[in-house]
Parts: C-alpha cells; sequence; structure tokens
C-alpha cells in the first residue's frame, strides 16, 4: 500500500475519533484539525523526510483530551491525548511499529507540557498547531476564548501595557505579546518560521488598530 | 453652568449608573460605553448643533437593559433601557427638559428595535454604537460574543457562503456579510458613515485572509 491510499484509508478514520472526543468549543473543532492537517502538509512539503501517516494520526489527534486553558491539569492533557491515541489506534489495526512515533509527536505538541520534539513529524506538528494560533483565524480564536472564559477585551485605561505588567488571563489583547509573539523564534523548522512571521505581523496590525479605535486616535 | 461644566459634573454619574448595570460582559463593559462617548464627541465635532449632555447620557446609558442576542425580548432592551435612564436621571435632577431627547436616542439606538431617530442626539448616538461593532475592536467583539454563544467561527467547508446562505448564529465569520457590511449605508450622519465606510474595509480584508488560512491557501 502506497503512502496516499494509508493516509486516504486512515483520515476518515481519524475524523471519525476525534470527532467523538470534541466538546462543541468552535476554537477546537473539526475545523481546527483540518486546518493543522493542511498545514503540517505544506511543511511537509518543504521539509522532507516525515512520515505523513504519523503527521497524519497526530494531527488529527492532538487534542484527543482537551482542557480549558484555566484547567488546573491543563499541563497533562497532551500526555493523555497520546496515551488515548496510542489505545485507539492499537485496537484498530495501525501500524503498531508507528505508534510509538504518533504517541510522541501528540505529547510534544503542546505549549504547556514542555516537552522537546525529537523527531521530525512532532516539529511539524507543533509548527502545524502552533501556525493556527496566529494569523486572521488565530486572531478569531483568541477572542472566541476571550468570550468562552469571560475575560476583558483589553485594559480600559492602558490596552497597550505600557505602563502595567501583561495579563493575558485578565486581557485578551495582552495575548498577542504574552504568548503569541513568541511563536516564530519557537518554531521547529524553517518553513514554519517563515509561516509564523507573516501571521504575526497580520496581528501586530490588529493590535496597533485596536488600540488607536480603543483610545479614540482612529476618530 | 457651562456645557463642559454640566458634562464633568454628570459623567462620573452616569458612569456609576452604567456600571452598576453591568453583567461582566467583556463586548458590552464600560469601555464599551467610553469608546461610544469618544466616537459621538469625534462626530458631534463634525456635526454641529446636537446637545452634549443628552448625548453623554444617552451613549452611557443606551445599554442599561442589555439582553443577549439570541433572547426572545431582545428587541424590546433598548425601549426597557429609555424607561429606566428616564426614572434614574430623573431621581438625580437631571435636567427634566432633556428627559424625553434622552431616552429617545436610547430608544433609536438599537438595531433590532427598528424605531427611525429623529433628532441629531439620536442619530449621533445610533452612530457612536454602530462605530464599536466595525473595524478592530468590533472584530475583537464579533469573536468575543460567538465564544459566549458557543457557534462556530465559520462554515468548515464553504467560510465565504459561496453556494448555501448566510447564517450568522451558527457561523461568526458570516456576521461581516450578514450584518456589519450594511452599516455604513446605514449610518445618520456623513462623518458616521465616513468612519465606517474605514472601519468595514479592515473587516472585509480579515474575511479574505481568514478564507485563505482557513482553506489551506494562505500556505
Amino acid at each position: 500500500m502506497s503512502d496516499n491510499d494509508s493516509l486516504t484509508e486512515w483520515q476518515p478514520k481519524l475524523v471519525k475519533i476525534a470527532s467523538a472526543a470534541l466538546q462543541g468549543d468552535g476554537a477546537h473543532d473539526i475545523n481546527h484539525l483540518h486546518r493543522v492537517w493542511a498545514s503540517a502538509q505544506a511543511l511537509m512539503a518543504k521539509e522532507a523526510g516525515a512520515d505523513p501517516l504519523v503527521v497524519l494520526a497526530a494531527c488529527y489527534l492532538h487534542d484527543l483530551v482537551n482542557l480549558p486553558k484555566n484547567h488546573p491539569e491543563r499541563s497533562t492533557a497532551s500526555t493523555q491525548s497520546a496515551k488515548a491515541a496510542r489505545t485507539t489506534l492499537a485496537a484498530l489495526d495501525f501500524p503498531p511499529q508507528k505508534l510509538d512515533a504518533v504517541a510522541h509527536a501528540i505529547e510534544a505538541h503542546s505549549f504547556s507540557a514542555a516537552i522537546a520534539p525529537r523527531s521530525l513529524e512532532a516539529r511539524i506538528v507543533q509548527d502545524a498547531d502552533r501556525l493556527d494560533a496566529l494569523g486572521a483565524v488565530g486572531l478569531a480564536r483568541l477572542f472566541y476564548i476571550a468570550g468562552q472564559m469571560g475575560s476583558a477585551l483589553a485594559d480600559g485605561a492602558d490596552p497597550l501595557a505600557t505602563n502595567r505588567p501583561l495579563d493575558d488571563r485578565a486581557f485578551a489583547l495582552d495575548h498577542i505579546v504574552a504568548k503569541l509573539s513568541k511563536l516564530p523564534a519557537m518554531m521547529q523548522t524553517p518553513a514554519g518560521r517563515h509561516l509564523a512571521d507573516q501571521r504575526l505581523s497580520r496581528l501586530t496590525t490588529f493590535r496597533t488598530d485596536f488600540a488607536h479605535e480603543w483610545t479614540g486616535l482612529a476618530l
């Protein structure tokens, strides 16, 4: 069976497994998983040598256990996802020699788990997932999650945090500088870093426009 | 007492009344009210003849009764706000000859109430409130509210609604075309329309970028 055949065979099965675990969260729905896989394919086209079936499985199953940002066990979610993915894939006769690689790519994708990716597949999945936090889609997800969590859009008196510490739990806009602006330097592949730089620049422009409107300077 | 004196006297009182009615919603918090008042001042600088105290009071009290977008009595919220504002202002010895004008500007601000604004003050308050739905701040509020309501960011297969009817209850991105793109033509003052055009163009650019990322075209 060729690589393409096995991808075509496994994608619908993986969508089915992932869909059953989704919790109706628009920032982490099946479209997030489709986008991560689309980005991973784009990265594989530039970074030769990854096993596409391992990347496919890790992309669709990386959020199998997804805990909210403010959950105390948030940092263990990726390890729990890796374990659940391994069990489910083994039961479906996924190639057993690839299970370790899938599990590692899943456990290493997470920001909060702080597990260094040791394989090209893990580096690609981590980059693809982080790309979805940037750009126009990342912007939409940022404020969507803020609405779910009930934080403020920005600090009323000092939206750009000129004279206070950043606090992205309290102020959604702070998340762009507190976390998203650091992603390009943390990307694991050159192609991922290039895309991350492009998408971060959209967020930086947005932040400036937002502060001008917020403070009445854009009037 | 000059106009400026009465504005300085009333603004903190109005902030206090409005703050007591806020429900911890980041898209309709005190910063929304400050921004609406900032926009209204910018519009008054271009459209001479409005009574600034009437505009000030209507800006801060326009959301005194705020019902969620999916509430069955949503269309009566602005009339309820006008009534509550009149009662509260009368008790605080607000100039009685201005109460009708404040109440009208509040009841006429709302999209869903469909009450035509009959005064310059009402036109300015309506425009100022609608400007806050556009631009970078409007974008943040759009996805924030989607997160609160639990709708999807966009339609997975057809984010731009090329081959389906728009549905902005189901898909946040649809709101840009379904409602926000119509605001510039509905603005009540030339200055409001100019600002609305500028801010809508940011949303249109965002929508194109979003769809490119969503479908993998931006990779």
